[in-house]
């Protein structure tokens, strides 16, 4: 499989693509697929109408009624679900897993998704390739899927240790052959750079949000925000349960950087308090350096 | 004088308007005052070489060799200085102030702006409006001025007791000749809107930097920033010591918006502790729906 989209006319790499869940993620996935030609049928379950609304929207091949019906004769399977509903999924797909199947997911923690998969998979878990495709947008459902949703996007594949070389290169290829950029990451090391550079500025967003809406200024604040407060605030929009789902799925690596953000605004206050302006300057000095360095 | 650009045939409503300071902002006033012809001449002064780049880039008409020589004859004197600087200025431009001259600014608080007028100016305060004007850009120092880095842009002007009427509308008019949205505000009522809207959100965003930074995901972090983490740290960019005098020079409404986020940060992480996921939601409802209202 090439790395780049392939023309449908190749041997698709999988017959047929079982997608569990077909929103914004697992939609596009389906979409992506299907151009791609990577697979010869691809059949998508969900619990409510999604399913039927991406079929309609030619993102899908056929719709199945359970997940056991979608996941019968699947020779992949796609989890593409909030990381809250991993478990009872993997638990449900197991008994009709095929004994080739591969099975790779979308979820933005990993440790969480590795224990839900060990817990259910038994001897399949050796099949299981997790990864986590860093693309998405403000939308959601099948109707805001794009087929090249993950067109140079990174997507990050954690190998862990049952895991056969051929099950992580066939997955690795998978997402390549979607459009993906793949980057190999130790699950705990992904949770812990994503807790950095996701989870974290999602709760600060939250917090300097809620901080705004519930004082004196929510009025003035929407009449007088400019380009810092706009940007600075985006993601505090984002969906409260989806998010209270995701912190907490990823508490521990959160929590650490809960404990670095508060030492440095500790700093930073004491400086602002004692009217310090070189310590002030000082506590700013380094993260400003390091964001000049992300161009 | 019209609330657009004004062709230059028209009577200049100033006819000599020095600029003290001549970077992005008092450059982009220089410019914008001859675009707009609202002054026959356009005067700058800077310490350092800012005022000489200025000219040679034509955003005025001659480059003054003091403070008392730019000011000496001027109608309007423009202060586009950072605020630790005002104090200092207002002193030295005192004694060469003409009878009848305006005097506005750019400073982006204006209690300490008022404080330093009021200790220098003597009965010339009824002539300085405070201005503040919203506009700037990452980048700084006359080449990066802009004649239209006003256009549509807000300009808070802040009227104080001992103003006259017609100097408020003649600095209101100023203002709207180059093209910006005057909104007047009480100076105490900018600095705790500001504070919330710009200087805080500064705060967390250097704080945010800084924990990247000094923590051992930096190198990963600059890998793997998607969108969310590039927004919200974008500002965290800024230059340390003009933030650091900022945040200073605004200090009590910056630690009421630090009490109120760290009060709502307590919360978030007091749920995620708990594992307590409505309680986590509920903390970022009201400011998810809040940002939400800012399109």
């Amino acid at each position: 499989m090439s790395a780049t989209l392939s023309p449908a006319s190749v041997e698709p790499a999988f017959r047929r693509v079982a997608l569990l869940g077909v929103g914004l993620i697992g939609g596009s996935v389906a979409a992506a697929c299907r151009l791609a030609g990577c697979a010869a049928h691809v059949v998508g379950y969900t619990p409510g109408p999604d399913a039927a609304e991406a079929l309609a929207l030619g993102l899908l091949d056929s719709v199945a009624s359970s997940v056991a019906q979608a996941v019968a004769g699947a020779d992949l399977v796609v989890l593409a679900v909030p990381v809250s509903a991993q478990q009872a999924l993997f638990n449900e797909l197991t008994p009709h897993l095929g004994a080739d199947a591969l099975v790779t997911d979308c979820a933005s923690t990993k440790c969480s998704a590795v224990l839900a998969a060990s817990a259910a998979l038994g001897p399949a878990l050796a099949r299981y390739v997790p990864a986590h495709p860093i693309a998405g947008s403000e939308r959601h459902g099948p109707a805001a899927a794009r087929a090249d949703l993950f067109k140079g996007a990174l997507v990050v594949v954690c190998p862990q240790p049952p895991n056969t070389l051929s099950a992580v290169q066939r997955i690795s290829d998978f997402w390549r052959a979607l459009g993906g950029r793949v980057v190999e990451l130790d699950a705990a090391r992904h949770d812990r750079v994503f807790a950095e550079v996701s989870h974290w500025p999602h709760a600060v967003a939250f917090a300097m949000c809620a901080a705004i809406a519930n004082g004196d200024c929510a009025e003035d604040a929407l009449r007088f925000a400019g380009a810092g407060l706009r940007d600075t605030s985006r993601i505090g929009a984002s969906s409260p349960l989806l998010w209270a789902d995701i912190l907490l799925d990823n508490r521990e690596p959160v929590l650490a950087c809960a404990e670095a953000f508060e030492a440095e605004m500790a700093a930073l206050l004491a400086a602002l308090r004692a009217g310090d302006r070189q310590a002030l300057a000082a506590c700013f000095e380094p993260g400003s350096r390091w964001r000049r360095a992300l161009t």
